[in-house]
């Protein structure tokens, strides 16, 4: 029943020796990150030593080398010669993969903010007030609690989009509906349009799904609609997944006019429009444009509140027709029974405090602009542009060493996103995506890390260096 | 875009016409409630009328005639003559399937408690107390926060089972629980054998991994060892799921014998058995013995609060092999993030109170006592075991009238959930699933409800009845 990857598959993500330090090295440092970033899963056999020797091009040493070395770390099991099998590092092999970093180490590969305290308690207080109405029931809700749907609805209303409660379907959290949306649209063997580069657990979503996602290149500035245009008419998708609202990673917005564009393309080709909105509070320099859904009732909206308010809450929601809010309603069963009452109840309090979000846009604008001072200061090849909101910029280095940038970090006290997590092809080697959403003084040690750690590439040869970073990041 | 049904994977789920009333109304009827259950998904074209009249051995007029009546109640969208797609009848067809029953209408189709009061509130109330702690983090917690899965872990080892908090991962309840693990364990094409009867959004779940459910008869008493062990010789499944405790729908208990039994059967064949212990704690004539898992670690277990304690806590876990654990919370994130903070920390409450679980067996055995006394004073013809625990009795009838009592239950104040939704393929017409969660005055008027709606069904044809039941239960 073990699972197998091929040579075949696994070559194109390996980037070639750069003929800094062994091969084998290098090679055990590009394998163990690919597991540890989980794009290859755990317990999944490797390709046997003579038969990726061949694909890369490489000799057999280097690759016995190379899988020694995992095994000693404990990232692959079995002796050597059979066929060995990934594993997360550890001892006995056994630990979970935590979302927290180490003690004293930054990281750097969650974009989220702690919660806003006293509004999160608040807002958990207020629940409990309300919950005693809620004991007698038997507290199945597979589309929401009413007061919740009807405080998302309201939230659309706000931003120009007209909706009704009967329009939301509350889930576990923005990827959950992503995950609904997806078993309710899309059959095995899609495809599923996705800017590229895109949020790393929604491309896992659509390839969970059996679907092949197709990317599209952002532009050099905004959206491209006419590639978007061209992959639509070449490819046939059922679905395309775009983040307009200060997208993740590079936090861009999209105009209005190419909204407007992007939904009419979708619809002339027959493709249903999914529209991650997660990020949508966080306007550092003023409100988006109204949703794209303002263009076709047929475009389907996803937000949540792990962003905007704390990812401790597991809230979010799909915004759609009230037919296909019941159609997903009725499918949801073979998932899950519903999202919890006391945390709906909290959450609909939340969206009606006035004062959460201000002052979370406020603190992000002071860490974004020390993170963009830190970085000119201490890493002035680096580019980027400045997001006008969002939790995170997107830094292109001088040379194609992300990977080996995340494969360092933790030895100066890190831990990074690199880029090819957001892409589907192991491109994006030249980037990192960047959050501010430590306070200061930690954007201080952080960016003082990464110099350290870029400074140390062009000498050090990429030796072991265990656990370098989580399979989930956010 | 739009799915189909064929006319071959329809008819068999369609009883032959019973002779009493025209036959395209009670074609109607039954084609309603495999809408209504969601046998037939919501959104798929039924086959054409000629079609499906040749399958059915119907006259054409028969065929169409139905579909006229379910275009008329809106379980049937479109004009007659093109292909008519299914949908949820309620004005405009727009309404999300609830999982209350109307006003007055006792819901039989759930079997779930109201929560606990005073405990329930409580155990937010100390969650609240604890919630500081965690603010400051980001809140994701893949594999669920510490206190909780030492909390579960307590349990099992209190069973008889010694676990550690490494073995737990937390989940939003048990079907997300099943849901995770089919999608670690299963591929698609892959079986999966399953009790027969069993829990209907198990069966769904299965079927949503693309697998296919295997049925295993339970025996005249216990379950049928031996047959469990052709089934798995027969057809080399990929993983077994059963429900050894107060299994739903029957009630029943499997003796540490069997447990042993099927562990090793299941041992060797190499099939991966998952044991739904959801209903563990509700034992009334004393407990069950220790969980399958003592008799091998690979044994995945899976519980949950939502039958226990209430199901609007959204809170269940997996117990396996750390490594297992660990693939699982590797590989959640294209389902879900994880579950919520504060109702980990409620939950952990809630496990340690000692004094929940006894008082909801005392008013269990209350009620399951009045509902075998109800049943046999009006309904002396239908047969049943007193099951030890759980929140049920699997009811068999003298007639296969299961759905057709269903279908009328809605006239006579009821919601019922028939035996068909509990059987892979449409059998189990003789049965209904009746819980003994209403109190004792609810359950008295359910009974004599139940007793009009039998008496109905032998004079009165099955004319139309609007939404007879939900596509959820539970």
């Amino acid at each position: 029943m073990t699972r197998r990857i091929s040579a075949r598959a696994l070559a194109p993500m390996l980037p070639p020796p750069s003929g800094r330090g062994p091969a084998y090295r290098e090679l055990a440092d590009h394998l163990r990150l690919l597991v540890l970033d989980g794009r290859v899963p755990l317990g999944v056999a490797l390709p046997g030593e003579r038969e990726l020797a061949a694909a890369l091009g490489l000799s057999r040493t280097t690759v016995s080398g190379a899988y020694r070395l995992l095994r000693e770390d404990g990232c692959l099991t079995g002796r050597q010669g059979a066929r060995s099998t990934t594993a997360l590092p550890g001892r006995s092999g056994t630990s979970t993969p935590g979302p927290e970093a180490p003690d004293g180490v930054l990281d750097l590969a969650y974009a989220a903010l702690p919660a806003a305290p006293q509004a999160v308690h608040a807002a958990y207080a207020a629940a409990l007030q309300d919950l005693p109405a809620h004991l007698p029931s038997h507290g199945y809700s597979p589309a929401g609690v009413g007061v919740l749907r009807e405080a998302v609805a309201e939230t659309y209303t706000a931003r120009g989009l007209p909706t009704t409660a009967e329009q939301i379907l509350v889930t576990s959290g923005a990827q959950h509906a992503l995950h609904l949306v997806l078993r309710l649209v899309t059959a095995a063997g899609d495809r599923v349009v996705v800017d590229h580069p895109s949020y790393p657990h929604a491309l896992d979503a659509v390839r969970e799904a059996r679907c092949r996602p197709v990317p599209v290149a952002l532009g050099s500035t905004g959206w491209d609609v006419e590639g978007f245009r061209a992959a639509l008419r070449q490819t046939a998708p059922t679905m395309a997944y775009v983040i307009p609202d200060f997208h993740n990673p590079t936090g861009r917005c999209m105009t209005g006019q190419e909204r407007a564009a992007i939904v009419r393309v979708a619809r002339e080709s027959r493709t249903t429009l999914v529209v991650d909105e997660t990020l949508v509070d966080l306007h550092l320099d003023g409100p988006p444009p109204p949703p794209a859904a303002v263009h076709h009732p047929d475009v389907i909206s996803i937000g949540s509140t792990s962003k905007s308010y704390w990812a401790g809450l597991r809230i979010g929601w799909v915004r759609a027709a009230p037919g296909t809010v019941a159609r997903l309603a009725a499918a949801r069963p073979s998932v899950d029974m519903g999202s919890p009452i006391v945390e709906q109840l909290a959450t609909a309090a939340l969206l009606r405090d006035p004062d959460v979000l201000p002052a979370r846009r406020e603190q992000l604008r002071v860490q974004r602009t020390a993170l963009v001072a830190l970085l000119g200061e201490h890493l002035p090849g680096w580019r980027f542009e400045v997001p006008p909101g969002g939790l995170s910029l997107w830094a292109e280095l001088p040379e194609p060493v992300g990977s080996a940038l995340a494969a360092l970090a933790p030895r100066h006290g890190l831990r990074l996103a690199a880029g090819p997590r957001f892409g589907v092809d192991g491109t994006f080697e030249r980037f990192l995506r960047l959050p501010f959403t430590l306070p200061v003084a930690d954007l201080e040690r952080a960016v003082s890390g990464l110099a350290r750690a870029d400074a140390a590439l062009g000498s050090a040869p990429l030796d072991p260096v265990g656990p370098a970073t989580s399979a989930q990041l956010a």
